[in-house]
């Protein structure tokens, strides 16, 4: 057969530069052609994509013609009006949006979980989990293989990023204006520097300060006080590992960092689980980096992993008082295996099967 | 009877400056003399307490005659020598340091927990709790005894400021090499950026960057991989609460910020517990502060704490998978109820004992 034919949509977004920096660098490109669409209001500008200049497309019905798989990076009403008329085009849509995860018509996919999901697809949607989900499932899918996954409690350290370019933007603009006055300004004075220096909390993507704090809320607000991205967390593990019934406790938490979210998790299992065989099972895992030598300085950090595609795992502890359960750390670059690399990889893993 | 002496060893440190500061803004005063006491190196030094300027005298033990209560604000091994000869010379000793907190005859006390504990002293020594662990013991308090505390999961976000003066001062440090640079610097050029700024990796108190970072140490290494940090926090709220079995993971994690700790917390009880009937609570309790509306953009968030003596409670859930257990958030200031307010408040319980 002919190479398959990909298409980016939101390719001048946040995720959708990450995703040109990641067809730039791949070893394989199965591709035979690479479409690039935006915005009318982005259309016709130029970007590289191995070599060659490619003139971005407006969205419009017809740019999905001949396209074997699109890629969605894009607001979920923009995802929840297009990826379905992409499919209808004959595409097969892999949205990064919210618009379809808990979808029963629409599979969840993590490549090293649960690639058998990918040939489910009665709508020609595959769903891309969200970035705070996805930091932790090669690390819980591998556990849950062995010693079968019951209980979940994670509190998140989650990077600005993560609310798009305006929340990179808003962070190095809280951390400009604290310039010259790091010696002076105590913590609780954090936003009244902020507001001299002219950045308004109206303005802002987060609901408070981030530079100098932490602000325990991401999303919008739900039921009963839980927060959209704490119900993501617990509703797309299940769907993600198959385990309805898996109970999950989720806190999650934006701090000041630009890109990588950790997650502090505590996992209960089925079986009895050592470290030792944790470890084992985190080093044969192909997408993982485990660092765990505590007493080397040696764990991972925010820091230390971003820009780069696995999750990066360590802290590993058997819990003092809990059977079958570990408590362990993640970092993972959230605009990569969070976002533009997992669903890059659901696409790769089709071009194998077109 | 007289009014009592009231003694503040290490008076010139991080803690004690905010000691200082509390004795001049309490309203009661109960003592009939302050005496400070530090190193022979800050001996002569003159600190204003209540619009008296008092003179600094070097740590001996001649320092402690006439004194009734002598509070320890200086590490570990200065405690360690000290403490005991101030009980020996008839003070009791409040120790804020790590070295009595799990001996069996010195009490672990927070007056709004354990009061009754302060007049079981058979070395003349009470010990005051770990800042991480004191961050959410008046919230667990009040909840266990209406329901009977069983299992506790916690997350900490945690000050630099925890890591005493140099803590603080390398945070400052490592945001002002940020400096002009914010717009230039992805997350992971943040090692480079310090070491250029001729900030040493190996002059920090941390064991990573911390500006733009999150780093899940603190403390010193134990068995199995777990921290001294994380066992404070199981050790000790087990002693302070009364519960020895009580099943405790903690991860304890560095976080960005100056002052104030926060805790994402999972805890479950032996009975039915409501996000109602915990509202109730943490509002009748006075030293808690409840900020629980998230659809108004309410919940604590160390900026807004920093400075303040209570705990703030928010983001209050009953969990959706595990029964009787509550999903909540606390930040308190570590220098303040963490360290100097509660070993304060502790002289003061003894004040009207004595």
């Amino acid at each position: 057969m002919t190479a398959p034919v990909l298409a980016l949509v939101g390719a001048t977004g946040a995720v959708g530069t990450v995703m040109i920096d990641i067809m730039n660098t791949r070893s394989d490109f199965p591709w035979g052609e690479v479409r690039l669409i935006a915005s009318p209001r982005s259309a016709g500008k130029k970007i590289n994509v191995r070599g060659q200049d490619l003139t971005v497309v407006a969205l419009s019905p017809e740019a999905f013609d001949g396209v074997d798989i699109a890629m969605f990076d894009v607001p979920d009403e923009v995802s929840a009006q297009w990826a379905p008329i992409a499919a209808e085009r004959g595409a097969i849509a892999i949205d990064n949006s919210g618009a379809f995860r808990m979808d029963a018509d629409v599979p969840l996919v993590v490549p090293e979980v649960n690639a058998d999901q990918i040939d489910n697809r009665p709508r020609g949607i595959i769903a891309n989990p969200n970035c705070t989900t996805l930091s932790m499932m090669a690390s819980l899918g591998a556990l849950h293989r062995e010693f079968e996954l019951k209980e979940l409690v994670v509190a998140s350290y989650q990077a600005a990023s993560g609310a798009g370019q305006s929340g990179i933007d808003r962070l190095y603009a809280e951390i400009a204006a604290l310039a010259g006055k790091e010696a002076g300004v105590a913590a609780g004075d954090v936003a009244q520097v902020l507001a001299a220096a002219g950045l308004s909390a109206d303005d802002s993507p987060f609901p408070a300060p981030l530079v100098l704090n932490v602000v325990p809320w991401a999303g919008s607000l739900k039921d009963a006080g839980w927060s959209s991205e704490e119900l993501k967390v617990r509703n797309e593990a299940r769907k993600i590992l198959g385990i309805p019934d898996l109970k999950v406790s989720a806190t999650c938490v934006r701090v000041p960092v630009v890109t990588t979210h950790s997650l502090s998790v505590h996992a209960t299992f089925a079986r009895e689980v050592t470290v030792e065989a944790a470890h084992k099972i985190f080093e044969e895992q192909p997408t993982i980096v485990l660092i765990d030598d505590p007493a080397a300085g040696k764990f991972p950090t925010p820091a230390d992993v971003v820009g780069g595609d696995p999750t990066y795992v360590g802290r590993v502890r058997q819990a003092l008082d809990f059977p079958n359960t570990l408590d362990f750390f993640v970092c993972g670059d959230n605009l990569r295996k969070g976002a533009a690399l997992n669903t890059y990889e659901v696409a790769e893993e089709l071009a194998k099967r077109l």
